[in-house]
């Protein structure tokens, strides 16, 4: 793993142990992102026997180039920003596993089991399950290879860096057109793609965006490919009746087509809203005694690094009434 | 303002205005602690012409000495954290007031104003309320001198300073039971100093802390004054019965006598909890449209430098997102 700027002291990974499935943790941390590591600083410090079991380190921030809106750095490369995270948490005498798939998460009377697809099973008195979420990706060439160069998945992130350029937006839903908003009040010239035959988003959001000057409507048009250099300088898109393609140039490309919570682990143990996501309360409990979630798999709206960070922070704290008031430490 | 280690630019303060009464704003930011700044970071990068109205900036974090639980920063001076904060908020051009306090927030029609005891008045489409809570304290001598140096007013934050150390905690509700507990997982030894006769916790966190053998209890006892050199090191209390004082060297002193939320301008406008938190839902939204409410003011338990920050976040984003869906942007 390589970070530009920051490299972690090889030390700090010998201090951290490998979850062990004989263990019974005060805590499972189910998740590698910021809300995820949040817990952890918060759970440690209150001297839970905890475990994190994480696909990677730093989730969807991975996939971010700069991060400017998390308070206390005005800039800083997410690389860098999960780096730093990361060398907090491993500062702690952690067991932390990474490349860790759960597929299911069960409850068995008091104690809260994790199943992972090779049968292996970790267990814990108390569970913070801060999964993420993933992006619906266009699976179009150039995608992958322009992700936080050009194209982006966070208007909130990433539109101040567009103003005044012209930049594309994929989708027909109201997160598309709140995209477009967003950018047409940095006077951004705009085109939106729509793959289906009609535009979804709510009328009166369609309507503000046909009535600013510089925005182009492209219905029923598919994205072949996205083409630069060091960045994204152009899209290729097709109309979907005739065949026609056409490339137009484009400094940014926002992809609005769909967000998928990663919560197929509890989706037979938590209560899940319509999007997929986990119902929590302010207090990030589930509907499970002793089972908290926290960050972009949850129901709290509005997904930002920072957001997170304090949800995983009230989760852990969360985490430690419920084990103080039910005697399980 | 002094900052040990960061100084501010001084050109950054030129930047940035003070708030007009004839501006109708987008949004008023209530407040100046983390709640108020990360808001005002998500509300500037959304192109809200916004005003901040506070007493001054960093609110609680002005009393505190190291922070070590906000992810990104494994220790550093609560000071020193302010002014990264204020340098991020202040790189953008902003309105931002100090010094002032708002005595009474009303909604008239879709406009919230904020009106000051000199009859002052500032105007918004939009509010978010964020002046924090305030300990109750103590008001004897030593106490203000020492804060930061062994007396501490957050368990969570300040219990894993002093394991295998001997705390006095002052109070004797669930708080200072909550605390006690916190600090005998780190085998403190503990002095419990409780004013009235009788504690008043759940019987069920007394007898946690009756159980710990290293737990010392003083009902009906006042504390008389903190003494020390650089930091506090010991506390002469008094029986309240016989006025015997005793002399109880110690390496901290918490104080655990209530919260009070800064609440009372809203008290009128905004519906508040039995404890005089505003209420909130998970996105920060109040009773009234257009009012928002973020961190230690509000409902949402566990008031934490990094949960603030998330909150302000959402709060801000919940604004935005009001004003677009009523066209008043």
């Amino acid at each position: 793993m390589e970070f530009p700027g920051i490299v972690l002291d090889a030390s700090l990974y010998s201090k951290s142990r490998s979850p062990e499935s004989g263990t019974v943790y005060d805590l499972l941390i189910i998740g590698g992102g910021p809300a995820s590591m949040s817990a952890a600083i918060y759970a440690a410090r209150k001297m839970l026997n905890l475990a994190i079991l994480a696909t990677d380190i730093g989730g969807q921030m991975r996939e971010t180039s700069d991060v400017e809106n998390y308070l206390g750095f005005q800039n800083i490369n997410a690389l860098d920003l999960v780096a730093r995270f990361e060398e907090q948490v491993r500062s702690f005498d952690l067991a932390i596993g990474t490349e860790i798939r759960v597929k299911e998460v069960r409850k068995n009377e008091n104690l809260i089991a994790a199943y992972l697809e090779d049968g292996t099973v970790f267990s814990g008195k108390s569970v913070i399950f801060a999964t993420g979420e993933r992006h619906r990706h266009l699976a179009v060439p150039g995608e992958k290879e322009f992700t936080g160069k050009g194209v982006s998945y966070c208007a909130t992130c990433d539109a101040p860096l567009y103003r005044e350029k012209k930049v594309m937006i994929i989708g027909g839903g109201n997160s598309a057109f709140t995209t477009a908003l967003d950018l047409s009040r940095g006077n951004s010239e705009i085109v939106m793609v729509n793959y289906v035959k009609g535009w979804q988003a709510d009328a009166v959001m369609q309507d503000r965006i046909r009535n600013y000057a510089k925005a182009q409507m492209l219905d029923f048009h598919e994205m072949v490919h996205i083409e630069g250099g060091d960045k994204a300088e152009a899209a290729v898109v097709r109309r979907r009746d005739s065949g026609t393609e056409q490339r137009i140039p484009v400094d940014g490309i926002f992809v609005e087509i769909g967000l998928l919570p990663n919560s197929d682990p509890v989706k037979d143990l938590l209560r899940l809203n319509e999007k997929g996501e986990v119902i929590v309360d302010c207090a990030c409990a589930t509907n499970v005694p002793g089972v908290f979630a926290a960050g972009d798999v949850t129901s709290v709206p509005h997904k930002q690094i920072v957001i997170s960070a304090g949800e995983g922070a009230k989760a852990a704290l969360s985490a430690y009434d419920y084990l103080v008031n039910a005697s399980l430490i």
